[in-house]
């Protein structure tokens, strides 16, 4: 990967995806995001959309494109995780509110237009929250799939479990039936579950390095993360909190950090007990078509030591 | 109603759309045409945006602004119905490809556009097809919802049962997520189903008095109708077949040919068998929302003569 | 019809259950009743087991054989009809305590037994509740299926919808799984759906006729009925509830009263807002097998001549 | 435990099944096996009850009760595994036809009988197999669910996913809905999953162990296992095969071997994609009862310690 890739950042933050977004502005060298899409998760898309732009000033990088997406799930009503990121989506720190303005125009018709616009196979898609905006942009633009480089996700979980349910993982979970049109929709998919993300946690360690980079970004940083990692910490009895959307920028940077194997991925979409579960056919069980490269491990002290290193460059 | 009545016709023709368009421009005093968009459908998108133009050119409307919309339903594969309609949809008669062009941009948006642009509560929709494109504008503006005067469809099916399948009309089965999108939306509704079309029937003494306007287009037309009834007089042992689409339009010239009842409408969406199906609660067995004013009975006779009437003045 | 046909009465008394057994009951040159056995519905298993003896001492029958079965629904939890029949069951008259014992043993064992001891295919199974104990007694005995003679149920609606959900006919909504077992089993059914029960209306003129005949059993049955139809008159402001359940009885009788066609039925399961519903291809849009006779037309002043005909000789 | 334990075997044999059969007759000191129920599962209900006797005939226990159950699932076509077992769910070593008889009457009835004749709280059910003999006895006689000690079952998978299907493991997947009534019964359960038995691999060196025993009924064991353990291998790449059903018996001899955690368990019942999958609430994510101890680690080296222990005593 000698050249510049080109990514959008399809978000709701969350102090994960914040995390996220600062390791992708922390690579300008590897990465050139060509927007920031929004979307409702976490939180509604009002707090998504204002905490998008609190993150990108927070970064320096206040002339960032964001745009505002879907404020609900395509079939069903809308689900938010405040017991996890807090009334805003990025308790934590002091914020100031964002002076940046939002993008005119939709999520959808900028995701699909930079698509049609950029050369074929040359953007790729980053989604760290519910795939409404991408199920929306498929549906209403399905000469874009074949366009588009690739799609890393996180989202759902396997070997773990889910997190919002017993069977099902929050991103998936919102919007089941989003999730289902990517899957379907014959774009290069690689997918990072919960089964990576719980490899990943905010040791003290890891975070105190972190802390150590002083500066106010990540300082701020630190605040939202010593926020996110109390949730997991009662529930599991972990030592620290799960990172999970920054995987989907560290693939890009560093594929050998992640382990995994392509294999057939169905949404449940029927289903109350078992929604927006990912069923994986890890063990080849059935014939079905192979739609996504599912990592199932992460070398977690590379990870955190490329994080540290891009958050320093902020 | 003395005013001129903005409606935009949401269409897959079909022989029963291009009369229900007919109708509508034999109606100029009390209709407006902002727009007709089409979805895939009885036939595929690309036909029915093909139809959509011929229809207009029959009907010397060759400057009516078309737009071209979903091309697949949101949450499932595409079922089209040419055992009914033909190969191109409009089988029948002699048809020249049409000239004009389709207008840039989608449907989707030429919805969205028209209702956030002209006065709230003043545009009608019309649906004659598959709901996909006001189900993709209700989710991406729902700020949409309460500027629409009301939303007639053609689509459903209670005590008569379905058509495509034993409990499911075709519209609908066609694409039910965006159904349930739609009878959610608190849009105001008012449903022709089968219960009511099936009662109007193009019988030999009716189509022969319209075959007597002589006209051009009313010739094409009583070929598309000679084509289009063969189906429904194998299948039921009728006299005729039932002409669906136009009781959508007849609705808003002469509301007093229907006679129906408010009650709430739930799609199914959750198993194969009833896919689609539009439950009724006729008897108020329920507590559910009232949601649609769903017709049961029409005066045939009356609705024959009207459409006689205006079909006379293309 | 020359010889006396056997057949087992499955029933959840319910008034209409009792005009039901009655009729049967009056019927000694045409009916043998083997037995009857009851299964939780209209009301729990404990009354529709005391309330299936109170019919058999009321007719001056307490010889009859009756069991207990099931006392909940195969794989849902019980719902109940007291709205409609009152908290016995049989609220109308006053009513003694049955004096006769229940067999011992098990509905289901007695069908099984029962089947397993008569000549194959000389058992008409008549169905007046939910279909649980049949459906046990095919999973338990499979080898029974092709003894019997006939099932001839009362349960489901098509064209005439549901009673209670918009979608599905109590019998069969209450358990539908045993339903599906009963439609899948190959066994020749005949059903009496709500389409065929809602033309049979109590009118003052028939229950007078009933009054007339003056017996203390007949007498009864008419304040049962009055208690009964109070219901139906309000909900569809028709003129005498439905006599839904002697239907059975009636068609072993005389057949030629009754009218209908040979198609598929398949039982929704999988869905709740359409469980229950018995899913009528009566226009032969698919290729599934014809698995019953269901019946739409019914000469209802036969019917009724034919009822008041054999309560006279109770 | 000071006294002996009543139990029955319900089981689907099966290699694995006879494997746990051998265990509990090898420790008499500890078990009474009042019966042997068989049900449809691995090989159809013919080949099951055949092979039950065939394993009571070669651990030299001709005089076992063994009796016949359900030969397909309450709800769905049975589904089999003779791709795992072979042909007659035996293969592995020559085996001679059994000469003792099936008693009279059905599995469901032995089941009833024996728990409303033994003292309340007494007789353990272990079923190693669909669940469909105990959901039927349970849907018959509920009076049952109070007078079981225990049910212990081999059953499900988690955190290691399913095999027959991704999702869902064989036992619970052939017959949902009566895994579904007995989770939802108040029965104590003990739950073995995949996540357990996948940890007990016929490694080479143990069944060598096994092997020096020299007994004929060893014999026999250790060439069913080595037949048994090819699917494995070729699937999953493991050393061994994963010895599933003894595991049900270990724990009533050695509980300490075991770990898990009183959670929720549902099945699911409703989604062609997760059917018959055991959704566990390990992380309590939702409010629902606790009704089974999942099992999730086991000391692999002291369970088959005492497998070749028991096995030796036969
Ligand atoms: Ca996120
Ligand atoms: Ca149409
Ligand atoms: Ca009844
Ligand atoms: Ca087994």
């Amino acid at each position: 990967m000698t050249s510049v890739r080109k990514i959008i950042i399809d978000t709701d933050p969350g102090q994960d995806d914040a995390a996220a977004i600062m390791l992708a502005f922390g690579s300008p060298d590897e990465l050139e995001v060509l927007g920031i899409t929004t979307v409702a998760g976490n939180v509604p898309l009002s707090l998504t959309s204002r905490n998008a732009r609190i993150v990108c000033e927070l970064c320096g990088r206040p002339e960032t494109k964001v745009f505002a997406g879907a404020d609900r799930p395509i079939a069903r009503k809308l689900v938010t995780a405040e017991h996890v990121h807090g009334k805003t989506g990025l308790d934590g720190p002091e914020l100031a509110e964002p002076t940046m303005a939002l993008q005119p125009g939709h999520s959808v018709d900028f995701i699909i237009e930079t698509l049609r616009r950029e050369p074929e196979g040359t953007v790729t898609l980053c989604t760290l929250g519910p795939l409404t905006n991408i199920g929306m942009a498929l549906q209403k633009a399905p000469d874009i799939a074949p366009r588009i480089r690739e799609l890393v996700m996180m989202g759902g979980g396997f070997f773990e479990g889910g997190n919002i349910t017993p069977a099902a993982e929050f991103n998936i979970y919102v919007d089941p039936e989003a999730a289902d049109i990517v899957f379907r929709s014959g774009v290069p998919i690689v997918m990072m579950p919960l089964d990576v993300t719980h490899q990943l946690l905010t040791r003290k360690d890891r975070v105190k390095r972190m802390a150590e980079i002083g500066t106010a970004p990540v300082k701020a940083m630190v605040e939202m993360l010593e926020f996110f990692e109390r949730f997991d910490i009662e529930k599991y009895g972990s030592d620290g909190g799960p990172l999970h959307d920054p995987t989907v920028i560290a693939y890009l940077l560093k594929p050998e950090l992640f382990n995994g194997r392509d294999c057939n991925v169905e949404i449940e979409v029927g289903s109350e007990l078992t929604a927006g579960m990912t069923v994986v056919d890890w063990w080849y069980v059935t014939e079905r078509k192979r739609n996504a490269k599912v990592m199932r491990h992460v070398d977690a002290d590379g990870f955190f030591d490329l994080l540290i290193e891009r958050f320093a460059r902020i």
